[in-house]
């Protein structure tokens, strides 16, 4: 029987409730699957700074460490928007972790699931033809970290400035994340740069077209992000795994995922090479829902399978959630937010879902 | 009676017929308004390249420098794209005319006409709300210009770099061209950055929010590029007026043309201090299409009509060109883009559109 230390980060916000489920679903798979977790809690996040005056506290970094992924829910609030950007929990803990564990490969899932079509944003014959993207992110490099930062200068010739910076390695090895994906998807990427403008993305080009001689059966495309906002509304079904740096990686997955009209379903995987990954739903930790039991679990299931697919490698558990995530959609057990304004009345409680999917396991 | 030099370079793909157009209507206004322009033509992009061996020939740049405005069409096509970077018709000319003239601001308007709510990808209840808003794009400055840039290293090591960079003087330029511009239109302002990243962000921050002390009855909202992205998806009618540095403000008014569905309809302006601009459709040039008179000129039109509005003051004149265009869409005067697919029979020309809105000047 395999036995797994898991770190659990629930965070702030509707963070909390949601892993409830997510360890409920966790349950499930255990007793199904013969497979045992250690379930550590760890506070970060606003949580954290309340408690231990800063929002990633050696503790849970120590007991990050001592894992063999980590389940994270979601940070940040209103409460701590006003601190000093570096210790504002989306610095001082998100990118501290995804730094400190090099967890250069962001594996954002977005798809509209069958029955769901009319909460997309686009129109009916738009979202009718489908839409099924991988959005892989670089997550270590690029202007988010790029040295020198800083301000210099007085008065109004006082500048700011920030350096976008990538290397044929950095580059290279989220290349070959997304062209593996794709081999396992539609065997498409679509690279997205600004090779017209950018110094970085002619680099990019010239490795993700070496790395791309590798996977002869998967084909490459290259768009500017500009056009690439465009295509994403008016021709979403083109589109297969995204292959994008940090920065346009930020802008097109979120995209993406307002283009489902389903951020509650969305799971994302924060990966390394010795695959430690960090888990956590897509969208945010959503403060004014907080507490109310009416936040849709299904992220942070999701991203619990993401965990069991690519740390633990145990796909058969990952397979089992999946399915059971779909039975329940297709079964019309929803929160609100998978309501129409009508059918609001048919709405089911977080742990109401969270219960659903783990008896289907 | 006033008398102008204006600058024609109508470039490549669909440039020279739209630009036929646009000439139609500015002899139009000529007549009506009692104003003499001397329409000088000059060789850019492509067509510049084939002719004199290069994108912006000095005799062009200096037609431009004796001009009180430039009137563009479009550049590039698939002929010229296996240049070198630097050769190119984007960077050779576009970029050098933004830089050489200091035309730092980049008004694009975007907006959803009546009646045209049907071409925009958004679902339909969102479409109908409305969509009206007008991008200030920082075009001089940023990641597109900032030093050093370049390529460095060895083997996987070796790494590019670009410099994002803001000077104080430069923020408020551009964030009073937006309050100045929201003034006139819908009193709000949103402010488009990545603060809890970008260090140019946050000095982006500090001056608007300095700039917006002088607009006690303009709102200004902060939000991050991510969820700009989002939220234009999502509830578009809530923006006015969007501030964008220059890589922002490429995204961005990208996704605001695609939202309209009718980037035919679309000009966009770049202006400098002295009002000296450059005028320009927001569509590319199209060569899939070019030579067949099918081209919309709506957007070319309208490009002359900014013109006449920012650089020369001539707004009865400019009045008189929207009003014609806004009645040309009204009697279904249009281009096949602006038809369904069971109305295309009805589809006007090139000429046919331009014909009719000088008719009504
Ligand atoms: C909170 C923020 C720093 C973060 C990012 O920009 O990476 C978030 O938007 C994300 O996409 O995970
Ligand atoms: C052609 C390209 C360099 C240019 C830009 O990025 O500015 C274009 O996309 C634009 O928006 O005018």
């Amino acid at each position: 029987m395999s036995d797994y230390n898991i770190a659990v980060l629930a965070g702030d916000g509707i963070g909390p409730e949601v892993m409830v489920e997510a360890k409920k679903v966790l349950a499930a798979v255990s007793k199904k699957f013969d497979i045992s977790f250690q379930l550590n809690d760890f506070d970060v996040g606003g949580l954290a700074i309340d408690n231990h005056g800063k929002a990633l506290p050696a503790a849970t970094l120590k007991g990050c460490e001592d894992s063999s992924a980590i389940l994270f829910g979601s940070i940040g609030g209103p409460k701590w928007d006003s601190l000093p950007l570096e210790e504002r929990p989306e610095r001082a803990a998100l990118l501290a972790l995804r730094e400190h564990f090099d967890l250069f490969s962001n594996l954002r899932p977005a798809k509209i699931y069958p029955g769901l079509e009319a909460f997309s944003p686009l129109r009916a014959d738009i979202s009718a033809s489908g839409f099924d993207v991988l959005v892989v992110r670089e997550l270590t490099s690029g202007i988010y970290f790029g040295q020198p930062k800083g301000l210099e200068g007085e008065g109004e010739e006082q500048f700011a400035y920030d350096t976008m910076r990538y290397s044929k390695r950095e580059i290279r090895r989220i290349a070959i994340s997304a062209f593996n994906a794709a081999q396992k998807r539609g065997k498409k990427v679509t690279s997205v740069d600004k090779a017209n403008v950018l110094v970085c993305s002619r680099l990019w080009r010239e490795v993700v077209e070496e790395v791309a001689k590798d996977y002869p059966e998967v084909e490459l495309e290259h768009i500017y992000i500009d056009n690439a906002t465009m295509q994403l509304i008016r021709n979403p079904s083109q589109f297969d795994v995204m292959l994008c740096s940090n920065l346009f990686g930020d802008i097109i997955s979120d995209e993406c995922a307002m283009i489902t009209g389903s951020m509650g379903l969305l799971p994302s995987a924060s990966i390394n090479q010795d695959n430690f990954g960090m888990y956590e739903p897509a969208g945010g930790s959503a403060p004014d829902i907080a507490g109310k039991g009416i936040a849709n679990p299904i992220a942070q299931i999701l991203s619990a399978s993401m965990l069991l697919r690519f740390s633990l490698n145990e796909t058969a558990a990952a397979d089992a959630i999946d399915a059971a995530v779909v039975k329940t959609l297709g079964d019309s057990i929803l929160t609100g937010d998978l309501l129409g304004p009508d059918e609001r009345h048919l709405a089911k409680s977080t742990s109401e879902v969270g219960d659903y999917i783990a008896a289907l396991i």
